[in-house]
């Protein structure tokens, strides 16, 4: 069968290759539709911490089963199924996750098999080519979840592309209100018909004003600095995109940080300060542990023995310094 | 009266003042206990940005009021008490905070003024040493709050010193499994005796396995990659200090990035991939809106065609391309 074939990052063609043959808990498909994703191009490129070589590509795809000729797209992703990521509905993050186009072959081909499991059918009415954006839709509808972005709320996509857009349709879909950002005007461009058509606006120049979520559909450290000073205080920013767009060293160093809160799907929070009420619940826990907490005072000193304190402490080495007055 | 004064960067000292005056809805205070802060030690060495100078410091205080002689710590913050985050319980976010020894004058004096509203009674029998370690625990609660820590949870905290080990009581309190890493041999020297009285281990070398929330009581980038590091797939990493020791240019700018997280308590929450159920209800909202998303197809092509669409893809300027097979 024709399949395009990845031999090795930078080579690439279209080639004979030998049918696949599905095996236990497989079936054979007839591909239909391939979509291309950016990743498939950055695959080529630069490779990809799931990318096995060599390899057919292709991870967004419309199929029809060769056993019963109806149409399906399928979930690329073949998981543990009894890890507790698995079990609550996160298989995306399980740790034994092999996925089709990456691990094994892709649908970019004539061909392709994939486990039964992973199979959705298609509804009547939707033509391939739509069908095969299923992947992609579904990846943005995980970044609302993630982002919990809520009705009502303005969210912003920083990244203009094609899962830009599916991003604002999915954003919409969830009831919030999007805005998609793009730097490059061609790109603006490129969407014009998609903005008239969904009254969804790609801007170059963002208003004032503040998002409660912000979403990065671009790899660059510009989109997520951009994000961060956007946001509400209190607002979510959801890394949707890696970032491979950096070329100091330390800055790749921080840049592999924030890879990995992608890759494991991980949540940074974070807290300035106390509230009035948290104050009150203090006082009760020193209370009822305050042996404990005595533990901490190292020293108690008079006023005038606090600048020398204050020296100890900024050198590192103390516990808490208490100033008691009569 | 006497008082801990910080006239400038670097130039600090005790002498005499005048005493404070009460304005409208605050009390005159007479200090009891105020306890040290690393933060004053960085206000005197660095300043804030929060800091007025120049400034009588200290924010974690336990006094008497004049008028009825009953004794309190005090909420150092003084916020609008109209916004959107102050009706929410999240009064620590109002944008016009101000927050004694910060703004105002604090408690490194024989007497203070604060608002009456930010008073909290002691209770009886706490000593006024304890209690002025209401502040920093309230704080460290906040974390618990913010990292959603829920029982049973293991908990890395990242910093041995006072405020991870008040960080450590208040996780044990709320039922979780709290461990301390600490990269200084003498910081753990120091907690020794806090270690074995209560059990919770504060450690040099992390054992392998993970916590399911991470959280930073000390100011380096390499307690954030520790953290992020050691937290299991899913977690979430509180930044509850914020970042000053940092070098490169570059990695100050990122600093700034996750320090704005800080102070605006933000959250980022990430995606990966997405899940079957999610490409289910992707091909419903492709269905429900085709027309839209039929402008996000630029191109159909055949086989042949995907090595040149990918060049174009990588390139940047295009929307979805799609391989159709007959």
């Amino acid at each position: 069968m024709k399949a395009l074939l990845l031999e090795d990052i930078g080579k690439i063609g279209v080639g004979e290759v030998p049918e696949p043959v599905p095996g236990q808990g497989q079936v054979l498909l007839k591909i239909k539709a391939a979509a291309i994703c950016r990743t498939d191009a950055k695959m080529w490129k630069m490779g990809h911490r799931d990318l096995v070589l060599p390899r057919i590509l292709g991870h967004e795809i419309c199929a029809v089963r060769t056993d019963d000729g109806k149409r399906h797209v399928v979930w690329p992703g073949t998981s543990c199924g009894k890890c507790e990521y698995c079990n609550s509905g996160l298989e995306n993050l399980c740790g034994d996750m092999k996925i089709m186009g990456f691990h094994s072959d892709g649908g970019m081909a004539e061909f392709a098999v994939a486990s039964e499991a992973a199979l959705i059918e298609v509804p009547e009415g939707l033509s391939d080519g739509l069908a095969s954006l299923a992947e992609p839709v579904a990846c943005t509808m995980n970044a609302v979840k993630m982002g919990k972005v809520q009705p009502g709320q303005k969210v912003l996509i920083i990244g203009g592309g094609p899962v830009g857009l599916m991003m604002a349709l999915a954003i919409k879909g969830s009831g919030a209100d999007p805005t998609v950002s793009e730097i490059n005007p061609e790109k603006r461009e490129l969407s014009r018909s998609f903005q008239e058509k969904t009254g969804i606006p790609v801007k170059g120049e963002l208003p004032e004003g503040g998002y409660h979520v912000a979403i990065n559909a671009a790899p660059s450290l510009a989109a997520f600095q951009t994000g961060i000073k956007k946001l509400l205080t209190g607002g979510t920013f959801c890394i949707f995109s890696g970032f491979t767009d950096v070329k100091d060293e330390i800055a790749k160093e921080i840049v592999n940080v924030l890879n990995e809160i992608h890759y494991r799907q991980l949540k940074i929070t974070s807290a300035y300060g106390c509230t009035r009420d948290q104050m009150r619940s203090a006082l009760e826990l020193i209370e009822k542990r305050a042996d404990d907490f005595s533990l901490l005072i190292q020293k108690t000193l008079v006023l005038e023995e606090a600048p020398d304190a204050l020296s100890e402490i900024w050198n590192g080495n103390a516990l808490r310094h208490v100033i008691e007055f009569e």
